[in-house]
């Protein structure tokens, strides 16, 4: 909203080469106003304004820019510039920049880091994407053990100046093994000459650098940390996800959990909606879309099996659409709840009986419901068609009543059970999305509609 | 998980009277990780082990544990003893506490708090749910304007045992008015005699105390901060949301905003899904499922108007299943697209004309490629039904074909309208769950594909 406000007062000012004014203006701002404010512009007009802004300031900006703006923007810049601007950024910032990049801007900027951080980078970029690793920042305090409150504090008082996170410090042993915390606020309470272990917490929850993020996310807000220590394969403390970048990554697998469960391909780039080109939306969908349309043939195919029934019966083509509609709906229903209790650890694949039981009850409510509606809609608004010779009305709507409470059930079921089978084997249980349930359930209801209309009307 | 393993322990352990090894184990875990224990055992037994606790870690697990499960707690004691226990929590977890309990028991509690405690539960419940006064906490570190750095440390130090928040401290004026910020690490820092204003932050993100709690949400995990302060009508500092509380909420919020799309009524109870009641399950999705069979009924009667055209080409009834859930599923895109973007600020109602024109060029790709797949399926793959006289298969398939590109494009930008206008008339975008939109695009849907069939086929 300010960014569309403001944009063409910037472009005035850049225009007229008067940006004192602004420039003094963004001191007052927050890096992430700024950096909102700088997309409403070119790259070219943005770089204007980020030049005039000292190191720190501009390296906390660039920081809240998408990874497809800081693209933009890097193609302006040549190798040199750009190693200065990421030798700016923190560490975990840093390799989001690069990550942004085309391989062959990326090596080259790469190649003009000084010897230390080329080597951070190249640890960092070794965690696989979506990984805590792949998260972390690399700086944080670590204090070694046996040191004194007082020598703690002067280490803390002489490091805070470029650590992100400096809240809690981490005791490590020689080798580097996380042995406990300490937090600034013990630290200011304590006698100056006790030892730092004396105040230390020992049962810090941490995470491995190769799980996955949404452990540490998970733990962050289980335990309400203000960050969480990342170990590598031997206990080793190799870095420190911090309450921001959690809630940043907790928002990022949101978006792709309910993208996925609508089935929206493609990674999420926090480039935003409007930015993301048309292409990529399209690209995004369209796969699952051909698939499950390619699928949804089957249906037809089955209609076509059920030919004569439905010409003798013409009516039961008029419930068709409740019937698949409902189906679907419950068996959403059902998945929606099973995906999130699993993503909030309210259960697991190892409760799946517990949880089908308790779907299998609420969808038998749920099905004699429906089918009581069904029945009245069905006996009471005559469909004003033909029926023939031998089948009444009261029948027919027993039979789709039957149909509907066996769907509703058959779907509610499908829906908690197809998430959970895919936790089971590892797989994202979001992936069993909801357009992808509708369509089998499309399917099995149709097989059970005309299946129990025979067997109910004998047409 | 681990609940259900140490579950019977815990529970041979209570039978024998054998307490201590427990509450040594106790000692060494975090509070959440007990409450996680706790909710495994029966409310009675969970209650023996409370209360070889100690208050304050009895306080901590207290607040760890769901709503109903406190209220399940209550039941079990006095007003005395449970006035006890809530004077022992912090401001915001004690309000959580009493609102979980029955109205009675509640009065009866809060007549028993002292004076000061009643006065702060009073204030704290003026504040409607779901703003973002009522996940306030009122425990937060003010200085008076005029401190040095070292008094304002003597302060800090005086106060860190009985603050949830202690790395920022809110610098107020006489009348309560939030002037700044500092943190702990400025302070530390900083010369001990220069004055705080010296070294504080004056552009503080805030949040209204009657604002959505999602809108501190979001600044907080825009600015990237540790809390936010709350003020009052009159810009007093009146509370502080902490990072973690935030956390929670984000997930509960994203619960919701899940549980809505879907058509699933209901606050959802941090209970967790296996304790909430078959019941309360089956009430929170009954509703709405009638409703949209309901509406799905209109999809019959629209069927029932073109009776004629189906029976006498019998081949559209086939493909019927294949539009109406590419419909609903492109529809289900779109929405959740939009939605998500909404909440993420990356656009806002006014940017509507925008979205739109997006959604449809997205659409009318998807549409002609869809199109094209359901045409080459009629052509290739005969139906085996007759046709009637003058109607041929690629007639058919053109027919089917523009009728899908059509309902596409209509159910795309439908998708994406709805949350628009939802957002512009100031209602949740989720609102307009998938469910609905996907009864809504049944009905488009079908008066799409006859009225395209009649004018095209003249059946």
């Amino acid at each position: 909203m300010l960014d569309q406000l403001l944009a063409p007062d910037l472009r005035a000012a850049i225009q007229d080469g008067q940006l004192d004014g602004v420039v003094e203006f963004f001191g007052e701002c927050h890096p992430a106003d700024i950096a909102e404010l700088l997309q409403a512009l070119e790259p070219a007009e943005a770089l204007v304004l980020l030049q005039r802004l000292d190191e720190q300031h501009r390296a906390d900006v660039v920081s809240e820019l998408p990874g497809s703006y800081q693209a933009e923007l890097a193609a302006l810049l040549g190798a040199p510039e750009l190693a200065a601007l990421s030798s700016s950024l923190d560490p975990d910032d840093r390799v989001d920049l690069l990550k942004a990049l085309p391989q062959e801007q990326m090596d080259e900027v790469v190649a003009e880091l000084d010897a230390e951080d080329r080597a951070e980078v190249e640890r960092l970029f070794s965690y696989e994407e979506g990984t805590a690793g792949s998260v972390m920042t690399s700086e944080y305090i670590a204090l070694p053990a046996g040191l004194s409150v007082s020598e703690a504090m002067a280490k803390i008082r002489a490091e805070a100046h470029d650590k992100e996170s400096v809240y809690n410090s981490y005791i490590v042993d020689g080798g580097g093994r996380l042995l406990g915390k300490v937090t600034l606020r013990d630290l200011i309470l304590a006698e100056p000459t006790s030892p730092v272990e004396a105040i230390m917490d020992d049962q810090v929850p941490s995470v491995g650098a190769a799980e996955d993020q949404a452990e540490a996310i998970y733990k962050l807000s289980h335990y309400d940390l203000v960050d969480i220590p990342v170990l590598g394969s031997g206990g080793e403390l190799v870095g420190l996800i911090t309450h921001d970048d959690a809630m940043d990554a907790m928002e990022d697998e949101h978006t792709e959990d309910m993208e996925r469960f609508m089935a929206i391909a493609g990674s999420h780039d926090d480039a935003g909606y409007l930015q993301t080109p048309t292409l990529s939306h399209f690209k995004n969908r369209v796969l699952w879309l051909v698939a499950l349309a390619a699928f949804g043939l089957v249906s037809g195919a089955i209609l076509q099996g059920f030919e004569s029934t439905l010409m003798n019966l013409m009516i039961l083509a008029f419930y068709m659409p409740m019937l698949a509609g409902t189906g679907g709906n419950t068996g959403s229903q059902s998945a929606t709840m099973v995906v999130r209790a699993l993503s909030l650890k309210e259960i697991t694949p190892r409760d799946a009986l517990k949880v089908l039981w308790k779907e299998f009850r609420v969808a038998l409510l749920l099905g004699i419901v429906l089918g009581a509606v069904a029945f009245l809609r069905v006996y009471l608004i005559p469909a004003g068609t033909g029926l023939p010779e031998g089948i009444t009305l009261p029948m027919v709507g027993l039979a789709i009543a039957l149909a509907l409470t066996l769907q509703v059930i058959s779907s509610t079921v499908l829906g908690a059970a197809l998430p959970l089978a895919a936790a089971r084997f590892g797989a994202d249980p979001a992936l069993v999305a909801s357009p992808a349930l509708t369509t089998v359930v499309d399917i099995t209801g149709l097989l059970i509609y005309f299946t129990t209309a025979k067997l109910v009307l004998g047409v």
